[in-house]
């Protein structure tokens, strides 16, 4: 790996302590975070249904900022975003592309994670020069196999997880075997790192939209992936019980210019988290390819 | 307070290191714990949604049994207890006067909580010749205001809790109050304190069947409250938002022999457990008058 192409100052360079910033866009604030070098394409992130700018694995967003402007921001009533979030796919990439422009970027690279990943699809689709590359992980195209069934596993494993006094992550993101879990709670730990200045909390009228989108993105006629005309890195686990991997198989078969990861063994919905090491340095090798 | 009727053993005087001890029911092991005297009408406790035996609050059970034989127990298919749960009050409380019967009991006292108390009014009324006394907490009539809304309301509290990393608990049982809140961080303790021999953790599917179950109860047909001929005492918190206030009313109105206990001001839901010493005060009156 080659040096950063200029060094960040040190409230650039961890995400722990990136400050949260926020922009106007149309009106509604909407909270972000950058670390990372400030030239280059910046690298914009996508969350997953009711993640906030804390559910971020600081290692993959260090790892990245190592190299790359790294934006990650809370979509339209999202933790400290204000407005109501939309109840559709299509509604959150038109929120991000005009983030994105608010932020006064005319290319950027994305990257997105599980529902962000099918935000990261239309935006790639419907804003040719505006996005370069695209990074999806944990995510599969509109009605791919399962995807409708998202909000109803979630809903059961925060309950299970409720019932066993366990954090609903690890189930949904690890597998369980012993390595599994201890990934699990590895990445619990990393998620606890920030205590200043966390985000807010989604709230349940917003993950209930969130909920309603992926189930219209699972049920929707499947999309012509072919519309997607830049480079996609495709990555996942090998146990996804939540976006079923061979939705990832899917998407690297049916994108024009997709690059697969070799699915992670023994990892599930958070397969890039688990294998941060391995995600980064090949992010970083397909963004600067 | 008289003394108790005879020197329980040490094993036998804290709920905390009761024994888990199980009973053969039509071949099915039900789980339960017993202590408090040996003699006199027991006390069979019924527990809420989802509970398990250590959902109990260990100062409830522990003052109840300075005086009485407390039984708790799990119900089919419920943490320990084998079988599968049934999807009907009725059903419950049929398994519940199987396990009464298969201890060798022809006379009980109950105490039940929320969708125990659904359970309780089935077994007053229909074994008349069992049941002495009934304490009724946090619950309301077959067909009462808002009991369908509980299982929604349980699901979205666990949701929230699991946004904000808090036990869904705090929010179903206590009032958002700084004594309410107060009450529910010093509970969640007191569930805490056994640290052996825990009982198994309900299944989902266990939960699902439970909140069938209640949802049929809120949607029934009002039951005939005339047809439970035993003392009943009535308890509550005066801000219920699970299983509305106005049911413990309702109920103290509508049942021929009730007594209410004036409900308890910045309470919920487990307006029992955040007033334990009012309330076992009031429930040994009752049972002993």
């Amino acid at each position: 790996m080659s040096a950063p192409r200029n060094s960040p100052s040190p409230s650039r360079s961890s995400y722990k302590n990136a400050p949260t910033r926020s922009v106007s866009v149309d009106g509604v604030d909407f909270a972000y975070r950058e670390l990372g070098p400030e030239d280059g394409v910046p690298l914009v992130l996508l969350i997953h249904l009711a993640g906030n700018l804390d559910n971020w694995d600081p290692r993959v967003v260090d790892g990245l900022a190592t190299r790359h402007r790294v934006i990650t921001f809370g979509n339209r009533g999202v933790g400290g975003s204000g407005g109501s979030t939309p109840d559709t796919i299509e509604g959150m990439a038109h929120d991000a592309v005009r983030f994105i422009r608010a932020l006064g970027f005319d290319q950027v690279d994305l990257f997105g994670l599980s529902m962000g990943g099918f935000v990261a699809q239309v935006i790639a689709a419907e804003e040719p020069h505006l996005v370069r590359k695209v990074i999806l992980a944990g995510t599969g195209p509109a009605g791919g196999h399962g995807i409708d069934k998202v909000p109803t596993l979630a809903v059961r494993a925060t309950i299970r997880g409720a019932l066993t006094r366990q954090d609903p992550k690890l189930s949904i993101f690890f597998t369980d075997t012993a390595s599994g879990r201890r990934a699990g709670r590895a990445f619990l730990r990393r998620l606890e790192e920030r205590t200043d200045n966390r985000d807010k909390d989604i709230s349940l009228t917003s993950v209930r939209a969130q909920m309603k989108a992926i189930k219209r993105w699972g049920r929707q006629a499947p999309s012509d992936l072919s519309a997607i005309h830049q480079p996609v890195l495709v990555a996942n686990g090998e146990n996804d019980r939540m976006v079923p991997s061979r939705n990832t198989i899917d998407l690297a078969a049916r994108l024009p210019k997709s690059e697969l990861v070799p699915l992670y063994p023994d990892a599930a919905h958070g397969g890039v988290f688990q294998n941060h090491e391995d995600f980064v340095a090949r992010a970083l090798g397909f963004l600067e390819s």
